[in-house]
């Protein structure tokens, strides 16, 4: 989305920060590419020391605040980074006067909607304030993954048939917008991705296994799809050295993840980690074709 | 499936008994109905106190066992009861050489098979030994859920909704053959039921609620639908008084059921568990029809 703009803009870079590695790797990858980005900290969910980089922390649902903010530090680009664990409540949510009516939709959708819908909403918002929202990948283009695999190992054609059968179960949860990963293991599609998160569900895989509910024989995979209607500038799912830790435990072969619509967070390290435990990292076609690796 | 036929039926009723209250229970209420049954214990799954029935304790994969002692005894008809929470492995299965024959599928379906693969292929393996497999709600047709409450609570038009996700998300499992749970809240589905059970997903919900990664100030419903494709003589999904108080420690609003496809334990228990926790408990149409409570 209009990458090719950013040379051009004047106004300053901002990132609204939630949990996890991903922010502050950005921020990083943002600076080196000459941009002084501007952090707001989303408190009770960013949890990077933003010590370095100017920053405010605030709430999810303070968009007053935020949108002064914003017009104060000349922020014309915004980056959504890292996840928001908790979805903000009625009380949480102050937008002002101007941007609720300019967004008749936020009531509707703080009732009822998905994942994806709250992030529609909380874009809509900021764009409504004056600020354009764009992609990580958009600010740190290397951020996604290729199709193909990163590191040594390749799957299996037992690992492939596995890939397939996670691949059909994210597509099927993506659609409903319930989640974004599954597990399979000897074919068998084991454990689906909800509110709990990737590292939650790989350590419940671990535990399935050692209670003899899924084979120990079996390794399996983790697959990792972009939403089909997920909008890009919303994070998409990613990958990092932890993943891998995860999966290494979980006793799987491998992670598959969309190629184009999958950040992996410090590739290096996620190679070397991978190769180290012995797992393949590969970037798929989320019609489970590519990769051939 | 021939439930008429029972009353001219000459032969023993055996049941192979898995895990949970399930089987112990199909084993009484046929016994009010003037069967003698015959009960498997299946090692390493069944956990009743099977003492005052006549039984053997077995492996699942050891049909050859399975098949010499239905012969013994006399047996004609089959209930498979109660779950199976260890995949049988490939040193499991011990098929004489005669089934072996007759079910070519065997290898296939232990490499690949999801759950309804395997249940398939045991009861290819028993009626290949000459008995026959039925469901346990034509020996005991009251198990089966209605369409309708039980109990004395009924679902707001906000639970109607949270129903709805969820069987959205459950079909969709179901059509995969990953699973028949579901759990939404704020008509958000946010856990999926995988190899863990419905327990364990419960107990999941709780935890993310605690964690704030769900808000605490919706209540949600749990949904069990059957898989569109299962064959019915296979162990239906079912709720009992446990499924109840696992609800009620999620702080969900009540459960749904597949009306004529899923199994209720202990109705009156049930209700009366729903009733002191403020539950509702409803059968409903895969389409969400149904159950205007």
């Amino acid at each position: 989305m209009a990458a090719r703009d950013l040379p051009q803009s004047k106004g300053r870079l901002a990132i609204i920060a939630g949990a996890g590695a991903l922010p502050h790797h950005v921020a990083e990858a943002a600076r080196r590419q000459g941009e002084d980005p501007f952090i707001v900290a989303l408190s009770r969910e960013a949890d990077a020391d933003w010590t370095g980089f100017d920053h405010s922390i605030l709430g999810i649902g303070d968009f007053a605040a935020i949108s002064g903010t914003f017009q104060a530090k000349g922020v014309d680009r915004v980056v959504l980074s890292g996840a928001v664990r908790r979805r903000p409540e009625w009380r949480d949510i102050r937008p002002t006067l101007k941007t609720l009516a300019k967004v008749p939709s936020i009531l509707r959708t703080l009732m009822s909607g998905g994942d994806d819908a709250v992030l529609r909403m909380v874009i809509e918002l900021i764009e409504a304030s004056g600020a354009r929202v764009i992609g990580a990948q958009e600010v740190v283009p290397n951020l996604l993954a290729d199709t193909g695999p990163i590191g040594a190992h390749a799957p299996t054609a037992e690992d492939r048939r596995d890939i397939e059968a996670a691949i059909a179960a994210a597509n099927a949860l993506g659609a409903l917008d319930v989640g974004q990963g599954a597990v399979a293991v000897g074919g068998r599609v084991v454990a689906l991705e909800g509110a709990e998160g990737t590292d939650a569900m790989l350590a419940r895989v671990a535990a399935l296994k050692v209670d003899g509910r899924i084979s120990a024989r079996r390794r399996g995979v983790l697959v990792k799809l972009c939403k089909p209607q997920q909008d890009e500038r919303a994070d998409l799912p990613s990958i990092g050295p932890s993943t891998v830790a995860g999966a290494a435990a979980a006793g799987l072969a491998g992670i598959a993840v969309e190629a184009g619509r999958a950040l992996v967070l410090e590739r290096s390290r996620v190679a070397e980690a991978a190769d180290k435990e012995g797992l393949f990292i590969l970037g798929v076609e989320r019609d489970g074709r590519g990769g051939q690796g």
